[in-house]
């Protein structure tokens, strides 16, 4: 068939079998400011009961905006508020309010402290989600995890849209876990205290998926924002465990020419770092890059040459945020960090990371979630996704703390499993995963290594084994693997 | 329901009334080159007969990617391939011989000189589709325009296909077209002739999308991917047009501290860009943005301090490349600039555009892709797009060109709807459109203006009038508003 359209041509209304519609008329696009106040934000984008609201966890425990945000929407009369935080610190203790007064009853995301003890003691009637920085992304791009509204913390934005955390005074490092929410919620309200002239020149979210600039009197508290210098631990004990972190990676010939490598951020972790720089120095190797969160340890090996690259995901001091400032490096986002669904990520090519657990047990399976009595204090973070991005994932921890034992026979819970877990370095000794039978050949006349057991039984010794404790029924969270299965249930303990 | 899952853990089957599968283990990911040569690439993405495949044409008439890739699909004995090429030039000839052959049987997307000379006399079963960038990129994202394969040349790509078109001996400036493709083509394949190390610094397509990395000797001839120093009319009559242009702004009052602008790459609107440099210069005055194209005289602008951003989808000359290697300035890909199912686009911020023709009517309507003859000669760009997107656009063109009127009472082919088409500026006067009633009331007393009637009155005094084309019923292509519908049919002439 054929119509005249809007234009006075005559078109035709099939093409190659399909339905072509002919032209309706075509008007200017307008540019407007969307700059609002976060109630009027909320407004536009119809918040309403049971939503659930996306929010990123860069400004730590400087945020203000899971605060305020969840305010503005008891003001309006918002229940049943599904939250889906990438994590939430112990600034964002008004949750248990807003949990108490019904305006928050489901979370999927991570949780740390106060409101992890909460919950621990009050289960939600839907059990928290916990899920890792790659399953989060995935989940959320797969719609197994379906955002309403994102909210997006920026420390500059113009008044379309685009902006940044990179700087401003609110300055947070990388946004980098949002992109993700961005392309996917129905709605996207960019948060900030701080409209930049357009356009913003950082553009980690830019316009296209915009629908609102919510200006705030201040998105966090700058001080509490990055944790300050990081500190390296001072004890002994410890820093021999991350001496002997290093001592490994030699031993399996990772430290080479061309290494990836990465650490988290606890105080292990990070003497880790320290000693890997000197080692670098020591055989005169170049590594080419450093991935996950940046420190100031890192920008030191970098600043001396002794590591082409910093791949980035997230900004642990304000060293670092102000280091990045002058020198962006390699920023990855979160799906390009750890996307399991991807076709290619980042910590694929890692050589080596080294990561902390508040558990481990002997079937290497890690616990980085729950304390030894049962309460969720913890997220998961990248530890799963760099885990087996990684070839060789050490797991650095003392066998015991005071009075419980770490090493064990059995994790509280499963954050990480085993299957992916090659070593445990502790004070008592290395335990090599015995899968990886490469591995112990590889090291074999270099370093000594015990079996996990004697490691567990050294800790049972010592503390006279782990404190048994009996679950009620009810459900406090789950843990997935980043494919989205179940990997552990974590229940309520009897009092 | 409970099960055990592979960690040994008992877990629910079922949370909160969805189904939640139990965890089945857990394994490393490993790090794999994806460098292959292109034909192997073509195996492993599966490339079967009536396949789409797509490309960008940011290495324009150096091309080599076309040509190899559709050799190499015809030696697998490949037949009726639709290609979803951005533009294609006339180093693309080979494309006659392969449709000849079957290899190719639909085309969506720009068709420039040689090509669409032959099928202007020879049309294809299915008429050809003529998208701007901005309907290109919303088709492939609405999946109106679903690809099998896209093909994205990279002057630079690690083993893992983080590339750039930036630097490497063929860059060509950004790769601005293909991340929509890269987002939704069910497979990826990086074709590059410089494999750099692992990071690839500029990372405009990441590895998250790519499947496989080609390697081929050569992606282009670097003399001919970039135009060569762009050349500035020289004949007084087009400047005199080029000078009215930016008399228009000024009497509109556009130029003024923070202005955005933009212009094609066509001599007049060149020789516009100088001009509007000489102004702001006088004036004093600092623009905010140039966004589109980038070329030299933008550059110059930029450097002297008379615009603060450039904010480019792709580069027009060789010098810009180079300059874009020392100062990466804001690109913007196309979805970013042009994508009008977006929240916000670059171009809904433009303040003026001077834009060329090859025809253009009374009702304002603009002709870009035919030529009077009725051949289908040159793509659409991102006329409509940045029509739509500015306050003022701009059409410059002279009344007529040899015998052929240029203004005339109907377009042959309609690209840019009248609608969106603010002011015609001839060698014999401004028109203006006159539902712009806001425009005239601003430049009233300050320029003289002609009715749209009396420059084709002009045009067809001095030629004759136009020549009467004949058309069969056989449909060469259509062009589509970057909404979707059907804007007009290009029918072949008779011969």
């Amino acid at each position: 068939m054929k119509v005249k359209n809007s234009a006075g041509r005559i078109v035709e209304t099939e093409i190659a079998g399909k339905t072509i519609k002919p032209f309706a008329g075509a008007k200017k696009h307008t540019y407007n400011s969307k700059v609002i106040s976060l109630t009027e934000a909320l407004k536009k984008c119809g918040i309403k009961d049971g939503d659930t609201l996306s929010f990123h966890h860069q400004l730590r425990n400087g945020d203000n905006i899971i605060n305020m945000t969840l305010a503005a929407a008891r003001d309006l009369g918002i229940k049943n508020i599904r939250m889906a935080q990438t994590a939430m610190f112990n600034v964002c203790e008004p949750v248990i309010d807003f949990i108490k007064e019904g305006v928050v009853n489901r979370i999927e995301g991570s949780i740390n402290g106060i409101v992890g003890d909460y919950i621990s003691k009050n289960p939600l009637s839907f059990p928290v989600v916990l899920r890792s920085h790659g399953g989060r992304w995935a989940a959320i791009k797969t719609n197994e995890l379906h955002v309403d509204i994102a909210f997006i913390g920026a420390s500059a934005s113009d008044e379309c849209g685009n902006c940044t955390g990179i700087f401003g005074e609110s300055a947070f490092g990388p946004i980098s876990y949002s992109q993700v929410d961005a392309m996917h919620a129905d709605h996207v309200i960019v948060v900030t205290d701080n409209i930049v002239e357009y356009p913003c020149i950082q553009q980690e979210i830019q316009e296209r998926h915009v629908d609102c600039v919510a200006e705030v009197d201040k998105i966090g508290d700058p001080k509490n924002i990055t944790f300050g210098t990081t500190k390296i631990t001072e004890d002994p004990m410890k820093l021999q465990i991350a001496h002997d972190c290093v001592d490994l990676m030699d031993a399996a010939g990772l430290i080479k020419d061309g290494m990836i490598f990465q650490s988290g951020a606890g105080g292990i972790s990070l003497a880790a770092m320290k000693y890997l720089g000197e080692r670098l120095e020591e055989k005169d190797i170049v590594a080419s890059t450093a991935t996950g969160g940046l420190t100031k340890l890192i920008c030191d090996i970098y600043k001396a040459g002794r590591v082409k690259n910093i791949y980035y995901s997230q900004v642990f001091d304000d060293y670092s945020v102000k280091f990045i400032q002058e020198d962006l490096g390699l920023p990855a986002d979160i799906g390009h960090y750890a996307d399991p669904t991807s076709k290619g990520r980042t910590i694929d090519g890692l050589d080596t990371v080294v990561l902390g657990a508040t558990e481990v047990d002997v079937n290497f399976n890690v616990n980085v979630n729950t304390h030894s009595d049962g309460r969720l204090l913890h997220g998961i973070g990248g530890h799963q996704d760099t885990a087996a991005g990684s070839s060789l994932c050490i797991i650095s921890c003392p066998v015991f703390r005071k009075t419980t034992p770490i090493v064990r026979e059995k994790v509280t819970t499963i954050s990480t499993p085993g299957d992916v877990v090659d070593a445990i370095i502790t004070n008592e000794g290395i335990a090599i995963n015995p899968k990886r039978k490469d591995l112990l050949e590889k090291i074999k006349g270099k370093l000594d290594v015990v079996p996990i057991e004697d490691l567990k039984n050294t800790a049972y010794d010592a503390t006279g084994g782990p404190q048994e404790l009996e679950f009620t029924d009810e459900l406090v969270g789950i843990t997935k693997w980043f494919d989205g299965t179940i990997l552990d249930v974590i229940k309520k303990v009897k009092e």
